[in-house]
């Protein structure tokens, strides 16, 4: 299997702090800033310091781990301090509503909390060492995403994405572009088109520059543009990220996803989601059962501070949309990609 | 028929100059711009001072107008003066490639330099007279098309539109907003949901500007938001203007609004476009015939000045894109709806 380095990593902890790259500084500055408290945590997940499903899962590890650090000093019994930090686990599970993630990584580590036999130092080296090994975990399972997409990736393929399911959204490598990291790897004539993502631009502030950083041939193109682009036979697959999977494969994404996918099933292009097992929320039946975030006015009447519209104007601001599952044309796994009936193939995934 | 009075005068001519409104400085400023050469009016059009094909082919004439003024002080032989001016006149037509209203107005200011009885100063007085004369004609099919889309909104709808085919896009009034206008006169309920229209944010900057001020409730969402709504049964219709019209119906506007056509046939939303029959180009079979403006890098990277991605991404910025006749629930103009079969409806509508 031959690997592609990239030169990112996103979120790390370093023996009793978290270190991220701040991402609403992006594209002028690649800043690294240190998380040293839960609440910061909190605040850093909320505000998008941090973002993309698996990064939000690890960081709200991270979070769990400096919540217990805070506690430790605090000369609880080890009942108080289990119920304080169960209770602070679970706000930190709220910083943001939609990646499932974020509720599993923070489960990961409530369950060190509950079942541990250590003392309160023991329980906190615990919580601490399971996020290294959550961060080692997300750049593995992401390498077998990428090797797995890379296969359905015709030779010189064009494939466009949307939001940022990268490096920057992981712990590193990336899901949808960690299927483009492994498919350039093995031809290097393939190419990006990175849908800019109204209103927070991911897709331009973080896609372009973590693909231009690792030398992968990126065109910017505006969200309304990708239909213009299929139709002249421009774009040969679409690989998005997830940040949460129903169990019959309908898939919450940034918003803005499903208007490509409808897209892509209209001029009969490929629309893959690459994500992990993580992201798959099989307590949940259908789309119709995911919370979609609603984010603030700002995002969309401003621009850089700038005011971009009438300031008598209404907002409605969903974050995230979701792709129903017969738009999908599989979904790129760390155990393979999945394909329909996705009640079927998603349940046996899990069993592997 | 209930009128709509709007505030808003884009473009006129005063007795030796062109007022407008310079849309480059909106939402911030309102503010109007004196043009008084030629060359200047060259310039407002191709740096969308003015934009919307309506507006750009008045614009043109004036343009056209404001040459002849320049001529005319020359001390030239008629011939000359003729001569000189056509070509001038075809200079203005090249100002911008893709609206055909601008070849259709400047060939009207042509029409009268090439066969006027008049001398140099009876024409340049015949070429100003016509400026005015463009500007009312403009505003009364305004106002015919928007008492005919409007017998096609629903009682409080939720109306639509991408990118600017106000007032702000023609001499007063609009297309697809004076379909608004008009239906907002008889059913207050209605309310429009206006699309950002990235690159250049017309449907933000101009849009939610115009229907405000003209006290008409507008939501402001991201491009890429439109299937959300739809899927939520929020949008009743969609209507757009257009910028060229092939003999089929083809329809070229706002780089985007074919996407939003084809999220509309995925959701059974009718899709309207409203437009005079100046745009309108009968010797073009389809779209494929159609010339694309292709625009600057720098509409894609900055924003405000401010750059939004990577340095080192390409870039492409087709100005427009067309919408095949087959998504067109109806072609709304001062001679009726028009509906499948184009060729037909279009054919009989020159005719009436």
């Amino acid at each position: 299997m031959k690997e592609f380095e990239s030169k990112i990593k996103t979120v790390e902890w370093k023996d009793n702090y978290s270190k991220m790259v701040d991402q609403t500084l992006l594209p002028e500055e690649f800043k690294y800033v240190n998380i040293t408290s839960g609440q910061q945590m909190y605040d850093a997940i909320k505000s998008m310091i941090v973002r993309g499903a698996p990064a939000i899962g690890v960081s709200g590890a991270h979070g769990v781990a400096l919540y217990a650090q805070e506690l430790q000093k605090e000369n609880l019994s080890k009942d108080e301090f289990i119920s304080k930090l169960l209770e602070k686990a679970d706000y930190m599970a709220t910083s943001r509503p939609t990646a499932v993630n974020l509720m599993w990584a923070v489960e990961k580590q409530k369950n060190i909390i509950k079942n541990s036999k250590s003392d309160i130092n023991g329980i906190v080296n615990e919580l601490k060492e399971n996020c290294i090994k959550l961060e080692n975990e997300d750049i593995s399972i992401n390498k077998k995403i990428g090797e797995y997409g890379s296969e359905v990736v015709p030779k010189g393929a064009t494939i466009l994405t949307h939001c940022n399911a990268g490096a920057l959204a992981t712990v590193g490598y990336g899901t949808a572009l960690g299927v483009v990291r492994s498919a350039y790897a093995k031809d290097p004539t393939i190419q990006v088109f990175a849908d800019e993502t109204r209103p927070r631009q991911q897709g331009a502030r973080i896609t372009t520059l973590e693909l231009t950083m690792d030398g992968i041939p990126t065109t910017l193109i505006t969200d309304g543009m990708c239909s213009y682009f299929m139709k002249k036979g421009m774009i040969d697959m679409v690989i998005v990220g997830a940040d949460r999977i129903a169990a019959n494969g309908d898939t919450a994404n940034k918003i803005g996803t499903y208007t490509v996918a409808i897209a892509a099933k209209y001029h009969n292009v490929p629309f893959y989601v690459a994500a992990p097992l993580s992201t798959i929320d099989t307590s949940i039946k259908s789309g119709d059962e995911i919370v979609i975030e609603e984010r603030s006015r700002e995002e969309v009447t401003h621009i850089n501070g700038k005011i971009i519209c009438s300031p008598d104007v209404n907002i409605i601001n969903p974050g995230f949309d979701v792709t129903p599952h017969n738009l999908i044309s599989g979904i790129i796994t760390e155990k393979g990609i999945l394909r329909a009936d996705y009640n079927k193939s998603i349940s046996e995934a899990f069993k592997k």
